[in-house]
């Protein structure tokens, strides 16, 4: 007997044909309105790459979040842009009864190819993530519990008062699914936006907050995600500013072999 | 009379009702093939701000370039996904009689708000605009004359041969349009895209490329763009990594008071 890995659970969908699939919240995957946007996120990179016409490595995935996905069943169409030679443009939207547009996202695929390589950045020093050790807070969303978060800096300390001094925005952390998956493109676009909202981190609590945007880049094909396998993958987080109700939210995800895999940007509304 | 500036007139659109526009390429932002993908964004912007129903500033503006686009007409298309109480996500789409859509947007706006507000990261320093020699050099296509660079770091040095080792990826400079135009959103999404490629700057030498993404996210009201005005604004762009025939490229873009206006991320395909 298999069992599904609970995040292959909550991104399944199910084939309707001409790119229309069904599909269904998972509570594992609840965050505090709706899922987890990475889930969302995976969910409609799952789609693209589940279309027939599909060809290709995810290169870039952009989500954006339009109303807040109710618990239940939601309807998810891929639809092909433009397929040329070396990329294909897909647009997919995903749709609630009563509610219409919930998320919709733009993705390119491309064939993966050997060329001309260069790699100005290298990883942050961090400790193995075996000495590093494994955080958890109590009565988080459900989401927080789908995966396995090790702190080297910038661990989550919300219980600040207004008033106090800006914190820094940055992390530095281990970071896998819980319980460990082999790393493919739609576990790394979820991973992609599991740093914890920096505005928390900067101001030392949680306020109302909601992502409206999130790119998500990748740098490695299947093959090279196959050699991560179930290993944790360094995560880096920061931002640059917060202003007019909306701040930014940079990541950096790196195999344990110090390869940049995926960088990704977000932008998040916050109330005040 | 009024004399109209050419980026209005390379970003001018026909509104034909129901969000339905048409525009035309203009010679003075002609890039190798086809527009500078700056005026495409600016005008796939422009279709969602002109729309009837758009509310707010624009937050965050994703354009994906499906195919070159031929010198000539084209029909805009802006929808209004969902507009929510504090913000409104367009999709916009770009076609060509005889090959279809060849830019697709994802817009969001947002009413600008007074909120708490915070700013990690300070702008660059560098000697001020004037003390900065005009860059310019013969032969490149005419988009590059329709902006005023002054490259304190970075310029370009596009005459080296394969084999050299790779330079940065870095360039500090200052750049506003030329001839002057007072700064507005379409005129900011245009100006993130107007750093050079970086994989020309890293090679020293122009091979084939091609951007396939472009995400600029705002960071200013319309009336914080009115007080920079025509003067020039503080860029840097960067990249972090070069693989699997895609790069990324990213941008920042300072008022000459030292505020963050926009930051912008690209991947760029490229041959070999």
């Amino acid at each position: 007997m298999t069992t599904i890995h609970p995040f292959d659970e909550a991104t399944a969908l199910t084939a309707l044909g001409d790119g229309r699939f069904t599909g269904r919240t998972s509570p594992a995957y609840a965050n505090m309105a709706g899922p987890f946007g990475g889930v969302t996120a995976a969910t409609l990179l799952r789609a693209a790459l589940a279309h027939p016409e599909r060809r290709g490595d995810p290169v870039a995935l952009t989500a954006n979040f339009c109303a807040a996905i109710a618990t239940g069943d939601f309807e998810v169409e891929a639809r092909l842009l433009r397929g040329g030679k070396s990329t294909q443009h897909w647009q997919v939207e995903l749709r609630q009864e009563g509610i219409g547009v919930a998320a919709s996202a733009l993705i390119i695929c491309g064939e993966p190819r050997q060329t001309w390589s260069h790699r100005p950045v290298s990883a942050p020093a961090a400790p193995p993530a075996e000495a590093v050790e494994a955080w958890s807070m109590p009565g988080l969303p459900a989401w927080i519990g789908a995966y396995d978060f090790r702190f080297v800096t910038g661990a989550p300390n919300w219980r600040g008062k207004s008033g106090d001094a800006p914190q820094s925005a940055q992390s530095l952390l281990w970071l896998r699914d819980a319980p460990p998956r082999p790393l493919d493109h739609l576990s790394l676009a979820a991973l992609s936006d599991a740093f914890f909202i920096r505005l928390f981190q900067v101001r030392g609590s949680m306020v109302p907050v909601g992502t409206v945007t999130l790119s998500t880049y990748f740098f490695a094909d299947e093959a090279s995600l196959a050699r991560q396998g179930d290993r944790p993958l360094l995560g880096t987080a920061d931002a640059k500013i917060f202003s007019g109700g909306f701040f930014d939210q940079t990541a950096e995800l790196w195999a344990d072999d110090g390869k940049l895999l995926a960088t990704s940007t977000q932008v998040v509304w916050y109330k005040e």
